[in-house]
């Protein structure tokens, strides 16, 4: 190929770069270049020291291998504290999703139907719309789209059969916005078009998410009545996606996909220190101690090299794991939506 | 698998049939049902006896491999002598595409974009919305979301790195609304919710036609001024995307990807009665002609089984043919929107 | 794109013609010509009037919205009366699958298993090799990767985890060899250096066919001891896998995914044929009987183009249509193959 | 779902279990288990010191961002020494791959080609047998199988047009036997098996293979002559594809998709400790000494929890990245095979 015109490459590489720069996220401010974002509760909750927290009330339980944790943020000053919005969290960790088994997955399905139920504080008649997040050519960040298409849509069956609709369905719609490397258009900016027009009276938000360890991966589903924030998700999403820009009440459902390699490689060092801090005398330890967080930061980079921001963590199965994920996601959505879809139906809908 | 309500599927399966005949044409009038719909002017003009047709012009010539037909209809009595919305339609058609030749192809973007040029009467600094109508998972369906993908959108790299954007690009964003069926949301609801936040001065909606002839499948590429029609599109998408629903231009770039069966057959069953009325005597030919419409219809239904609707005729290579389509459809809207891209430079951009 | 040598295209294009012509039957005897291949047992004996035939059992019955029947041709002169191989076959007609209700597929899948029982003539630990025909890039001929990649294999955990595979697993193993225009290689030449090594007792054919109503596409499964035979299955596989070709019996089955455009042309000229045939007068109908096998063959070309041979008719839904159906043959098969998993199971494996 | 026989899964979900493990290196001797496997030939080189080791001649040199190594290893005291088999190793290291930039994805597939020249030592009359390893539902592992598809495969052509196949094409074949998991089949005995049908002159087997650095991944391309070894790629291939199992020359073309991350963190913490020797006192230094191999290894595996050995590092777009390094790859092959295809032609042929 010759091209007539080499500058138009360069440019276009430049972009190419700039949008990969661009997926990571935002422009930081200082206390986000050390601290990675954490979009699991459970882990904010970890990495604020656990236990208690004021302001933070944190219940937690298991049933049949799945640990359930549910997270009440209660103001400001306690979101800082724990590093999450104000609001409710609930949390569904299942280590045993690993094995594929469909009988678990039915009931991850049915327990994230009873959770939701908590969230969902409308009569049965009110209409929903399902926002899947993310990036269908990328496969960590294509959960949403996903879900999105294993959901049962009800809204034009209303419309076009309403006899059909009895009591007991809900009206529901659901968009995959795309991306804004594919579309040029902030999420945020399509999604509040569509709500203005589709006037859900609830946003459902389905979205991958980062966690900050590789056993929750793909095991984990969160719940939570906070919205999706920017630079929450694989890859940022910008503008929130909450109340106060949509103004409807906005649930969002996100399940880890990739561990970033920053944190993992963070973690690892913190690791190191601490073994080193146990084993070493009382007079070295200060040594350690005095590495501080910008000078860990440029170890990442030089381990990670410039690619650090884009790289992510994952089974090399991650295809088919994501896959098992939307459809525990989508039955649950089905379930928890619609009170005449019992469980055992809730698989056909999503078929 | 044991369900509880074994009702709920049988709603289900009237749902799913319900859906699959809602893909089908809208509930028609007698005229349509007689005469299948015809997405293509040339197409159109054919049927309604082709040659001179007061009010309608028609240009047409080839050149390396391209023919290309320029039909202007003029006004709403034209419109209706012809079968095809008033407006002007670019029509080429390049049998040589199944060949799959790289050179050919990049000629038909380059074709493509000079007949666009015609069509959009914009500033180079005026924004674009691309709409990519259709079904991502039916692959005769696909173009449209396929052209999104390899489109070079531009709208987000004017607001993050306006230095980079000199003169020559134009802002290009660009969405795939998905299908009634999956989202529950009319396709117009979806599209006119983004205009109004976007703003652009232009949308280009890019759709898969269905052909009466088996010879345009896949080889024929049309641009018309007259946005998209209900019933228009394999598939139907109800509402129309026009300059009246939008209020700005609305440019439908479409490609027939299938033919539908029943028109297939009818052509059949046209073919052997005007063979039989060349051989036959005078005095048989009168029996013949006594075959009405209704007739007809109920033969081709009775070939073709209760789903005829939803039957198409394509090549078996369709998956690799509407790859190929939305690659020249891409490059041609790449080079047409941005002045500052080469030919040469556009297969970068679409890669 | 500059190329310096503008004759490889050329060529390449001629290869690519060829190719595209090589995936049509094989070049044809006159007999072919005017008989479409006939790749159901239950089509053939319709064409060769249905009813008793000489040699050829036939036994029919419908329960729970399938229809089974089972057909035996006793020998050559059978055979040839009726165009298929000398054999047992079983078919399997489920108009409902259309619906896609999964009790119905998971109905048919335990049926299949039964009819596949009375085929499987081994003990339970005699190994099985199945076959995946077809190419995973087109739709339509991706039934047999499909079935493979849902298959539950076992061949390696005898080999490694000998004490987890108690009594009731058979040891099964399954290749998907690809198409000769992607391989280069023959088919059976593949299957035959596989089955020499692996050395299984019984090789099971997977295989999308070709229908010749479309009533029946993605609605029935055939079963056949006879093998798969040159010019059977969508595209065409050359040498046959046969009892005599790799030494070890061959089971078929087969979905049929479309129906070729000729043979609805074809039969919707016959159905005009005979319609006026019943209709007019006594003094047409000897014109009606002059147009001979040739004719009617120039005509179905004429309407079909040049491209008459690669043109299919599909539901537009044909990618979920087959993705059902390989789910059903392979939930199927994981029955029938391994006594310790039981219907409730099977999808487990299947998943 | 409600299945009569839980243990069935129970069972199962260890084969799944089983499965998995499986995919990692295979039952591992000491020495492995504390030094990771070493795809590419200038990385073992590194790990082994670098600079002259007696027995390994390495020549390297860039070229317009092209590094090109070529690394001779000349017998087994010197293989030991540099931990990669005997034979010659050509390496080609592209850090602008990154850009996605095809001018320069030209210039590489031409650079490959030269290389594969001298690898390829046969007359153009003989003929090849290009082998794709890999799993095609795995993203990081689908780059055999994407080359496969994009390869320009003649064998069957000399066959049926020899009268087109003049001068300057060679015969060439191409097969993706699949993974054990899915055939349950050792690739190698499917590959033996075709190559006594097939009887090539040569066999080319291309993989996915993990690099030790992130810069490398999707940027380097490694040909070698000593074919491909037990435990070498993405997931495990069990046994070789030599010259010793197959009775030709197997040339082997592998492009790292990830780095395992087990070698990230073990090189994460190597590079701390060293940090750490060099800037702490020298009481500290003694330490950090008395970390042994095996306490790192538990260190790597308390981080990386009991996934470790299928957790990879890749970047989030992996997806566009491996199907690039498909088309390089095929583009190498098919000038380096037909010397009547130029660079210039040679992406027609990909296409």
């Amino acid at each position: 190929m010759h091209r007539t015109n080499p500058y138009a490459w360069r440019r276009f590489g430049e972009f190419v770069e700039w949008t990969h720069r661009g997926q990571a996220p935002e422009p930081q401010g200082d206390q986000q270049a050390s601290d990675p974002r954490v979009d699991l509760a459970v882990e904010a909750h970890e990495l604020a020291g656990g236990g208690d927290i004021p302001g933070v009330d944190v219940e937690t339980w298991s049933e049949e291998g799945i640990t359930v944790t549910r997270m009440h943020v209660q103001d400001e000053p306690a979101a800082r504290r724990v590093g999450k919005e104000p609001g409710r969290y609930s949390t569904l960790e299942v280590p045993g999703l690993r094995k594929r088994d469909p009988d678990l997955q039915e009931r991850v399905s049915a327990r994230m139907a009873e959770e939701l139920a908590r969230f969902i504080e409308l009569p049965d008649t009110e209409s929903a719309l399902v926002v899947g997040l993310g990036n269908w050519n990328v496969t960590a960040d294509s959960l949403g789209p996903l879900v999105v298409e294993k959901l049962f849509v009800t809204r034009h069956l209303f419309h076009h059969i309403p006899d059909l609709m009895g009591d007991g369905y809900r009206s529901v719609s659901a968009v995959a916005p795309g991306v804004l490397g594919i579309t040029g258009i902030e999420t945020m900016e399509i999604v509040r078009g569509i709500v203005e027009h589709v006037k859900p009276k609830l946003v459902v938000a389905v979205d991958a998410l980062a966690s900050r360890s590789t056993k929750r991966v793909n095991t984990t589903i969160q719940i939570a009545d906070t919205g999706v924030h920017p630079g929450s998700g694989v890859g940022n999403r910008r503008k929130g996606l909450t109340r106060e820009t949509l103004g409807v009440p906005v649930i969002a459902i996100g399940v880890p996909t990739v561990v970033e390699a920053t944190t993992i490689i963070h973690d690892a060092l913190d690791y190191l220190l601490q073994r080193l801090s146990r084993e070493v005398s009382d007079q070295l330890r200060p040594v350690l101690n005095t590495f501080d967080v910008a000078e860990k930061q440029k170890w990442i980079t030089d381990i990670l090299d410039p690619l650090g921001d884009n790289l992510v963590v994952t089974p090399k199965e991650i295809d088919a794991f994501v896959d098992d994920a939307a459809h525990i996601v989508a039955t649950g959505l089905n379930v928890a939506f619609h009170p005449a879809i019992s469980l055992e139906d809730a698989a056909l809908f999503t078929h």
